[in-house]
């Protein structure tokens, strides 16, 4: 016998049918503590989230109708923790503007829902300052249309930053000839490499060196189940943290 | 032209004609800011240190004699970094003792001068909590007699003691047939898999999983070179930490 | 404008509704010169094969009438690739004696139709005699019954042949103390670990080394379409190899 | 006791004070079966080879003393097996005419006798045509002048080539914008990508795909001791091999 658990949340998700949303559902279903009131979707009213009780919401819809979510759902002292993308910095003013007149409402807001991804960069940005070198390689599967990936893009830059606080010089390379651009691309100094090959999904390496070590921190992620534990944390801690918060980062213990 | 820079924090090494003193005498030599000013090893008075004005001592000689010559240090004012082994909790206490005795002197002792490898453990402390799953591979030359090694040992119990901070549940293993004991080891509930082979220097790979992704954190450490950058770090530290610092943790920004 | 290809293979599956029938059809309908014509299933005639004029029949169903297929299909002239599994020493002569009496037909029987699976056998048979050692690693879902994988014990016994039809010495290891059994099992001489953790689905390395370097083979396999190549492959070798072919290591060119 | 081994081959070492010269002469005399019997090196008579009887020379002097020693031992009737670059196509010629003079007389010439290497190489070639897709990644130390490694571009003309005689279609590539040149060099329409770090030594990673599997070939090289088996192992082979022998891979079994 399991006892009756009275706090347990309650949480709606909003586009539920969608692929990002179906997952959610699910997850959340099967996460000790939640409980899953309202699935919603284009068509169905937010009124019904209301009805049902829904203590969070998750979303997970599309750039042109999550502000009125977020409208409605903090005017309504409901939580929400937002994977829908595309919020501008004038975007995440309004939020900011919403939450100050609901003040124990709070809002989650992440790019990369991904803790493994999360961490990485962490674990990269705070190792930078130690080593003489750092280079990315970032693996992904032949449809993807854009090299290096954002997430290559974004922990280069966390390690330039890291590296320009801690005043270290420049990284050690004797190269003279580079045939063909094997060493790939610079950002802000800090070398990536993109490789493409059919059965890869989404992987990426961060090598760190000094005489006589390295130092590597590889994420492999093999699908978007992948992101769910980083829904069900958002969701446990929006409850707790009134305002904005942005990323996972300042979630993760 | 460089400029005289008058702040340079003086350095004697004591069992500098070791396998690893001459290693830091190379490379205090080498670092800016740092001069070093004794070589001291068994048959010369460690006065002479004094006498060359050093700040710092740097103390890689054996436990025979490592507590005398940090009474005679911490006596003198100076700070000691110290990398010999075998510091029971009672030597650690008379090290504290006459560090009361000496209010503005500083001791670092640690068992692991490698950043890296220390980086490694943190990182894998923090990623504890948020992984089902966590196993250790580390893989050595095959001369090494023990199995296995302390490094693996300990991280295991960094990471159950975070497991078990964060009410982990048990690790998924549906394991019901193991011919031979290929599952490896088990230290406080974490798997331990000990790699021996020609070629091979020290390398430990800590990898952690979730459905749908994992994540790595490897260290491979080819030589004694790659423990200066931590012994360097150690110096430059000690003269503004009064007291005993165990281990390089807590010097790591 | 595509010619017409007159001479493309036309195949039927049986299994054709199983989880690798389906991906089967699906492989051969986009393999250029193969024809899917018939998908059979529990409950459709064989003799729809015939009447659809398949050339190679891929078999995917179970033990209890993979036989019966193959005494019907050889009886017909049609060749045969089968991923059944339960072929016993008692079976193979039975398929051999049908086909002494077809002389024109073939059959592949193969345990596993992944190409990168089998060239990491090959490759590892070839290596072993030129290092001093060699272990297994291998990786996981936590809901895998039994350690090691088959893959991984037939691995170790092919290694185990090629080092003693080469006189290798034993490898070398010091391991005096093998706290909780690290070590891992030792299947013919050759170690193997088995490593179970969430996020992973399937893999193997097999690391060699001899005094400064090392040569590693890494399969990864993420799902079953990984064995797609593999069958398409035997279905256009099978009509050109008359007699029993067991796996897939002769039809590699 | 061990039996006086009658039929030791008796080996005389060119160059043997050099840093690989150095290693061959510890190589040989701890191989069973050979003999070292002379160091020769600049100033040194040839004919003391002679004198001592030697039945093969190992020659890794420079390019402009290799032919003399050459003429010399071919013209004795003594194998020789040389690791000294510099062989353009008009002095392999002179070698040839040379050994056809003195048809007993074998020469081996190995650019690379890494024996990781040629097996690295050798399983690349092999697998080729057998995935959609393969990358190269090759990682060396920062003070490495050249990108990518003369050994990276010899493997992708190797996969190349082997990817034509195959017949096979391009890579998949959806790539459509490449910030910086992350994708890297491609050498005969194989990416290669170029690491370099502190830390690093020589590597080099294979990488092949296929939807669903990908199969990893990787070589680690430590240290110079990695090419003393391949220099043995030529030693052992050139008294059975009459005339001209280029690279290792023929003397693999």
């Amino acid at each position: 016998m399991t006892l009756a658990q009275p706090e347990s949340v309650r949480v709606g998700v909003l586009g539920a049918r969608g692929r990002m949303g179906l997952e959610v559902c699910k997850a959340v279903d099967a996460a000790p503590g939640l409980e899953l009131v309202a699935r919603i979707d284009a068509g169905d009213p937010l009124s019904s989230a209301a009805e049902a009780g829904a203590r969070v919401l998750v979303d997970f819809t599309n750039p042109g109708v999550v502000m009125d979510n977020l409208r409605w759902a903090v005017g309504q002292g409901i939580h929400v923790v937002v994977g829908t993308s595309g919020f501008t910095q004038e975007r995440l003013d309004e939020v900011r503007a919403l939450l100050a007149e609901s003040p124990g409402t709070g809002v989650v807001i992440a790019p990369n829902f991904g803790i493994g991804a999360v961490l990485m960069m962490q674990f990269a940005a705070r190792a930078a300052r130690y080593f003489d070198s750092v280079e990315i390689i970032e693996q992904h599967h032949p449809r993807k249309l854009d090299a290096p990936s954002g997430t290559a893009m974004h922990t280069a830059r966390l390690i330039a930053d890291a590296r320009k606080a801690a005043d270290c010089p420049p990284m050690p390379d004797a190269t003279e000839e580079d045939f063909g651009g094997a060493r790939g691309a610079s950002v802000d100094g800090v070398h990536i490499h993109a490789v493409r090959a059919a059965g890869l999904v989404a992987h990426q390496e961060v090598l760190f060196g000094t005489a006589g070590e390295t130092l590597t921190i590889r994420h492999d992620s093999l699908d978007r189940s992948s992101f769910m534990p980083g829904v069900i944390l958002a969701v446990r801690e929006v409850v707790k943290r009134p305002g904005l918060t942005l990323g996972l980062d300042d979630l993760l213990a």
